[in-house]
This record gives C-alpha cells, structure tokens and sequence, in this order.
C-alpha cells in the first residue's frame, strides 16, 4: 500500500504501467468453469444409447429434481433459456396487458418479455446501495391498470421483498421476480427465489451457474409448475389438449446433462468467487471516487458479479475512461448495465422513461463497472486489476 | 399378396395376427438418426478448449454457412427453436396486429406464434391432395385488418406457392411460410424455403434433420438477415444499441455441432426415407377406403413423413381403431394433426375456425394417420407394418 501511496504524488507513465501490469492474455469478464470433459463425454453417450434428445427426457427429470434439492424449493421447470423462462412467467399468471412496474437498471430482457405479453413497462428508480428497485418509489407509479411488479435481483443482491410484497398486497398486484443473477442466494435462511408469486432464473453461459444456456421458473405449487410445464410445450396437457397458446420453451438433454455437471461444481464456484470478492474488495479500499458492494445482512450471497462505482467528480477518471484504459491492460470489464433499458428507443419515449424520474438509476449507470469474476480466475490477476485500477486512479 | 386375397375370405384371430407380426420392440413414428459419436466427442472438445458455449461461437458460424450452401441459399439465421424462429420472423416484418391469414392442419405453434405477436388467426381450408393452404379459399378471407399469409408446407409437400404469392401480391399482404417439414425440398430446381418473404425451418428432434432442438430463418437479402440477427439477440445492435424488443432466440454450440454432423448424413437419410416411403407406398396400394400421397410434378420431395388417410366409410376401420390397434403390434402411428388447431379452446371460438368452413381441414384431420418413417426403419418392418395395416382392414 505504501507503494500505491507513494506513486500518487509521481505518477507512472502509461507506458510504464502498461509495461509493467499488462496481463499476459485476455481477461474477460466471466467465463464458465467447465466440468470435467470425460463425465460430459458419458452423459452425451446415454443420449446416444436412448436417442431421446429432448422432451422431458432423463437428464431434464434428474436436472430438475435435484436443482429443486439444491436451491430448496420443489416446483422448478426448465426452459431452453431465461428470457422465454420469463415470458412464460408472465403468461402463467395470465398478465397480458395493462402495466407492469419494473426496473430500468437490467439486462434489456427484462423489459423485452413485457412487449411480447403486450404490456406496458412503467419503470421505477432503484435504491443507490442495492440497484435494485427501490419500494418507496414503486406506489407512485401504480395505476389502475397496473398489473403486476416485476423486480430484479441485480447482481444476486435480494430486492427488499418485504417492502415490495407489502405494497402487492395493498394494491392487488402480482410479483414476478427475475432472479437471473440470484442463483443459490438466501436470505433468512430461505431460498430468495421463494419471493413473490414466481421467480425465474437464468443459466445463461457468462452466468454463475449455467447449462449452456438455459433457464427455469419457480413456482409456489405443484399445479401452478404443472402449468408452466403446460406451457413451455405448446400448451399441450396431453397428445390432444392445448391449453393455451404456449411456446417451445424446452431445454434440451444436453443442456440438462451439462447443468447437472455444473450443480456437483457450483458450491466451489461460489466460494472461489467469495474469495475473489474479498481480494477485491480489499484492494479498492481506499481509492477516492470509487466504491464496491459489501455483503447484506442475514443475506447468502453468490458473488456473481463484482461491481464497482466510478464517481468520475471524486476520482479523476471516468467510468468509460476506465473501461477503455483497462482494455489496454487485456482487462475486459462490461458496463452492466448501460444503457439503461429506458434509453433504447424502444422505450424512451415512455412516460416513466424520463430521466428526471430515474435520478438514482441514471447515475447508477454512468458510474458502473462490472469487472472480471468467475472461479478460476488467478488471485494474482484479481491483485494485478487492483493494482492497475489505484494507478489508473492515481494518473 | 395372394395370401392377403385368401384371408379377405377367412380373417385370421386378432390373436393370431398378434402373434404372427407383433414387432419386438416398440417402432415410434420417428427416431434420430444420430452421427459417430467420437465426431460429436472431438467438436465437444473443441467446446471445451474454447469454453465459448453460445452466442455465435465457431460452430454457429460454420453450420449457418454450411446450411446456407446446402439448402442454396444465402441468408440463414440459426435459432434455438422452430417456434422462437417463427415468433421472431412475424417481428422482423413487423406483423403485429390485426390478421394473419393460416392453416388449421399444422402443429399448434403455427397459431401460437400468432398470439404471441397479437395477431388473430384467421383459418382457411387447405387441398384434399397437398393438405396445404387452398389458394381458392383464401381471397374471401381477406379483410382490410389482414397483413399476411402464413403458408406450411405440411409434410414437406410445397404448397401452391404461386398461386399464393399472385394473391399476396394483389393485395399486398407479406408471406411467411412455415417450412418446419420441408428441409432440402427442392420445386422447379429452386429451394422451397426461397418462396414468400420468409420461410421458417425446425430441426427439432423429431424431424427429418435436426440440431437436437433448434430451427432457422431464411431471408431473402443480407439486410433482412441481419434485422432478423438483431432480434433474435435481445435486438443488439452492437454492445450498446437495441433497435427493438426482441428476444433471446440463439441457437448454442452444442446444438450447432449436432448439426453440422447431420449435414453430413443428410442425403443418405433422405435417400432411406425414398426407399422406405416406396415400400409403404406399394405395400399399402390398393386397400379400399385407403390412400397415401404421391410424388408431385417438378417436385424434390424429401420423405419427411408417410401419412396415410384412412376413410373409415370404405375401409371399415376407423383410424383412430387403426391408431389404437397398431399400438398393440408396437407400432406407435401418430395423428398428425389431429385435432386442428381450431379445436383447441383458444381458438375454436374464432368465426374462421367454425367447421363449416373447413370442410377439407375437418375430414382430412380424422382420417390421417402417419406411419414410421426415419432412416434406420428395416425394409422388412415397413413390410410388416404394411402387412398389419392390410389384416386390420380385413378384419
């Protein structure tokens, strides 16, 4: 630290630290950790030997049943991936038209599910510690076709689901949860994804746990997941019953195999990444103009990202500096997220949409950086990315 | 066939029948014909070296190029699903109200893709050769809330596509056809999949070339591929630009690699399939009240499927007693399609989908059985399930 301390008052030259901290390859923001190929290599044989390459197969069974074991819930059905998973959501509790109060601060599929059940977003500020959306801003948007709340619980960390299933009630309101980043979280000691009436998850490649790509929804009751088992396929309740005008939201077997790999790593993910998060943590400390996340109490993280806020007047860089300087280094950082989903155009002639009804959200979005964070990344590296980032400060 | 004649004067015992042609083992109405596994091992691997798992990976690029040369054409856009492919295409020409002009007799996603972009369904009949769309049915259907047609070509049988297109043109409406059957059919030395504006294709397992789960989009010009591109990616432009709320449709790596070693199999699996719809076709000639379909003039077919129509008035066997019998001999038929999408609730009370007008639609649907066919059937189990059908029709 003393090192750091002293080159405030003599800066490196660029060149100096490039040559002196550039990582040798590329580092990106994730990457999948990879179960052993040979037990891949098995799992894809049984698909040969059965030739039963998706519908509810064997692996899409055993995935099932033990992603419920380990998320401790029973009612998980699998989707091909998260965003349909979601659409899906939405269409179970047959919400397909009015409003849906949701969060500007997510990845655009969040917003996008609502257009296809021909719903309009009002979208709600988020909290400045969380992103997540803030409930003492939610009642103010609800209208009398307001139809559901639809939160997001940004990089793992729970929304305040008291609050926000509080003012459900009052108003009548479902709640849909995207969980996409809160894979395994706990909070009170319970599953996050028992929150709100479904929640929905994403097994998305870049995420912490994955299976290829993928997704599932978490319902409350055996007949609520007999529903959606109902309409990922067709609507079909049997060879000649539709139900509803459903989708082909399946997930295939060799997708289940390669979750059900990644469930017998996920617990070392996770505590590989706590320790990542630690050396992170730590090694920002201190740098003006810059903070990171700390954990919540009575939470059960999953460290599946690892943000960092750049207030640009404070520390003498900027957000978008950083990130292009960092590349220089072969460090691959994401602006997660920026935009905001209320400056696609799709969107941003909305009512809600109006910045100067989404202060927090708008600074959140300038400031944010997500930096590199998956198991197998070196601890050396995590140091090196501090290192880079208090001299990148320091210049 | 003399012993056929001689048991039309003494049936055999339903009991003996069993006994004599029972298959060994159940024979479904399809079954992958799946490539060498060490070749699917050797691409995994190349997954695993790369740990790129989704989003236009290596192999994504490869097979939409390998397709594109194979199917002779130039714009294809690979998705994770048939159904999300079709969803998408609707959005890429923006097709989202008012009416879609469609057929009853096709698997239901073909109306559901509909819902999903707030398009009612109106129904027409189709012919009593092709089971597609008649072109005679369809001009009195149009209304000034009408905005496309949506054609399949049923069983791989190309529809009318001239006809179709004269009266697109008149009334300038657009034209997606749902070439979910039709992989590789060829019709006047073209590609089928050039015809209309669109066409959309599955490779779900179940169909004659599949990627596991998974389907395409074939545009017409590079342009029209990339919008479709964008949409089928959340609308991405690029890192930070999304033209529209579209959807994750992505096809994986994984499913990507299967394909590209179907492509390799392909001919020899269409050529198994023209033998062993030749065999169906002789051995099942000539029994009243029975028909099946026949090669058309100008026509690359593909023998995706063998339906065989059963008029229960001359044959004296319903088919659903065939269905039902067959199963006891381990010869699992399906009812393609059966029932039309206009019985099922969430359509049957739209004024199109009255039976009255369908009268085509409606006996076709009760008379259509379709039989096992894929590459690996044995000559001598299409021999016997033709031999079957004939003492069941005797009975």
């Amino acid at each position: 630290m003393s090192a750091i301390s002293s080159k405030k008052n003599v800066p490196d030259s660029f060149g100096n630290l490039l040559s002196r901290y550039k990582l040798p390859a590329p580092v990106r923001v994730t990457r999948p950790t990879m179960p052993p190929i040979e037990k891949y290599h098995e799992l894809v044989q049984a698909i040969w030997d059965s030739k039963w390459l998706t519908n509810n197969g064997q692996f899409h069974q055993e995935f099932e049943r033990r992603l419920g074991e380990y998320l401790g819930v029973e009612h998980v059905s699998l989707f091909c991936n998260g965003t349909i998973a979601l659409m899906v959501a939405l269409q179970t509790l047959r919400i397909n038209e009015g409003e849906v109060i949701t969060t500007p601060f997510t990845f655009p599929a969040t917003a996008h599910v609502l257009y296809w059940n021909r719903i309009r977003p009002v979208f709600c500020d988020i909290d400045n510690t969380t992103f997540n959306l803030d409930p003492g801003c939610i009642e103010r948007l609800i209208s009398p076709d307001t139809k559901a709340i639809m939160p997001v619980h940004v990089f793992g960390n729970p929304c305040n689901i008291e609050g926000i299933q509080e003012i459900a009630d009052r108003h009548g309101l479902d709640v849909i949860y995207d969980a996409a980043h809160a894979f395994g979280v706990r909070y009170k000691g319970r599953p996050i994804v028992e929150a709100g009436d479904l929640s929905v998850l994403s097994f998305h490649a870049t995420k912490l746990f994955t299976s290829i790509e993928g997704g599932a929804i978490v319902s409350k009751t055996g007949g609520g997941k007999k529903r959606v088992d109902f309409l990922k396929n067709f609507g079909f309740a049997n060879e000649e019953t539709v139900i509803g005008p459903g989708i082909n939201g399946k997930m295939n077997e060799f997708q289940a195999a390669f979750g059900l790999l990644q469930l017998d790593m996920i617990d070392t993910e996770i505590a590989n990444r706590r320790r990542l998060t630690g050396i992170y943590r730590e090694g920002l400390a201190g740098i003006a103009g810059m903070r990171t996340q700390n954990d919540m109490p009575g939470v059960l993280h999953n460290y599946a990202y690892f943000p960092l806020l750049i207030d640009e007047d404070q520390s003498g860089i900027s957000r978008n500096e950083l990130y292009t300087r960092l590349k220089d280094f072969n460090i691959f950082a994401r602006k997660y997220f920026y935009p905001l989903c209320t400056q696609f155009s799709c969107y941003s002639a909305l009512p809600s949409a109006a910045p100067a009804n989404l202060p927090v959200a708008e600074r959140i979005t300038k400031q944010i950086l997500c930096l590199p964070l998956y198991g197998t990344l070196e601890d050396e590296t995590v140091r090196t990315i501090c290192t880079v980032i208090h001299k990148l400060a320091a210049q």
